[in-house]
């Protein structure tokens, strides 16, 4: 199905389709890497987990009125998406402050944000992924004040609907980070992949996290922990 | 006229008055710091220009409806004004793309802002002031989205008098850094100062930079700098 390896990111690689210019393919990879890339490791299965996973996510979201690039999963590693033109924000929403925000602003760990906080980051390597506002955003990227506004609409509701995904398995989202693209239409939906290398989830019963923090803080084995979280999942269905 | 000395910044002490508690005298220091206090020297006649220029501002804001501290100069060094309690944000409003902006979103230096960009900064150096969005602001200080908006109109009117202001003296203001308080009224007054330590300002003639710029690059000698502001102010009336 996948025709030429249209881009290589750091998580994930993008394929064109044969015959269908509206669609893509994008096969997960076993990489991991934190610290705006200077972290970097490879877990065996670790690609087939966040596939099955942001599948999942993707298809509670659709179910629940979400609009996303998501088609369907192909295979273990792979889902077929809708191609879209990629808004070159990251949409980050916490319900409770950990990681960047706490270093940044002060604001003391585990304290709870209500209503939930969304941030913009600028999507740019070079930069790292540089904490930006509205009026930057309106400026670094050709969205508009009413893109921007439905951006930040989306991405709460989205955290609506997933805080009561994880909870059902027994995890806390405590904060995401969502990116969003254009499709032919030129109408806004979410894109990229929701999976625990883009989400910090916690246990509820123990505390114990259970994402990519695993590797950003040497937690314990990554493998393990996703697997977990798709056995979980695959319990509750 | 100056009684206790309340607190000292890097650039001013302040003194409350005594008998009138709603009033403070604001003292001007020779020192000048940069980068978070990493760079620091000390001018002889600094605290003396700044203290001038500032006033000078003030007294031009003042009679174009901008509400702020101020009162009046009391000499070289020492200025008169409405004790405030100041919101801990740092309100910088560019024109012109330099400095910080340029490392941070990679926007080419020297690019117009048009409408001018407003930033919000959380005003705490042991973080190094870091730039912070709307939502941050309300979570970090006591304004109300009503305070942030009224916060932000006035930066934007104090930026379109201060242009007037320094182009009469062939100055271009680039970018500048303002900080608001509240009166014993509850009123949102701009306070601290306005001067080329807290303003880029570029000659308009010959490009060169004349404010504290000077000192972070070492361009040359900041005291002859500030010496010519103050001559040209002083010659337009």
């Amino acid at each position: 199905m996948k025709d030429k390896l249209l881009y290589e990111g750091k998580a994930k690689q993008v394929f064109t389709v044969k015959d269908q210019p509206e669609l893509l393919v994008l096969s997960y990879k076993n990489d991991a890497t934190a610290f705006n890339g200077e972290k970097k490791a490879e877990f065996q299965g670790k690609g087939r987990y966040n596939n099955l996973i942001s599948a999942k996510v993707f298809e509670y979201l659709h179910h629940h009125g979400v609009s996303s690039h998501f088609k369907e999963a192909l295979n273990e590693t792979e889902q077929l998406v809708e191609k879209t033109t990629i808004i070159p924000l990251e949409v980050v929403v916490r319900n409770v402050a950990a990681g960047s925000i706490v270093r940044r602003t002060g604001i003391e760990e585990k304290t709870i944000f209500s209503p939930p906080l969304v941030e913009l980051f600028y999507k740019k390597d070079e930069l790292g992924d540089p904490l930006i506002n509205d009026e930057h955003a309106l400026l670094l990227t050709d969205a508009t004040e009413a893109d921007l506004k439905q951006i930040k609409d989306m991405a709460r509701q989205v955290n609506e609907q997933l805080q009561s995904f994880f909870k059902e398995i027994n995890l806390q989202l405590v904060d995401f980070k969502l990116e969003f693209g254009r499709n032919a239409q030129g109408e806004i939906v979410l894109s990229d992949e929701v999976s625990p290398d883009t989400c910090r989830l916690w246990d509820i019963a123990t505390g114990e996290k259970m994402d990519k923090d695993v590797f950003r803080e040497d937690l314990g084995d990554l493998v393990t922990v996703y697997d977990n979280i798709l056995s979980r999942l695959e319990a509750k269905q």
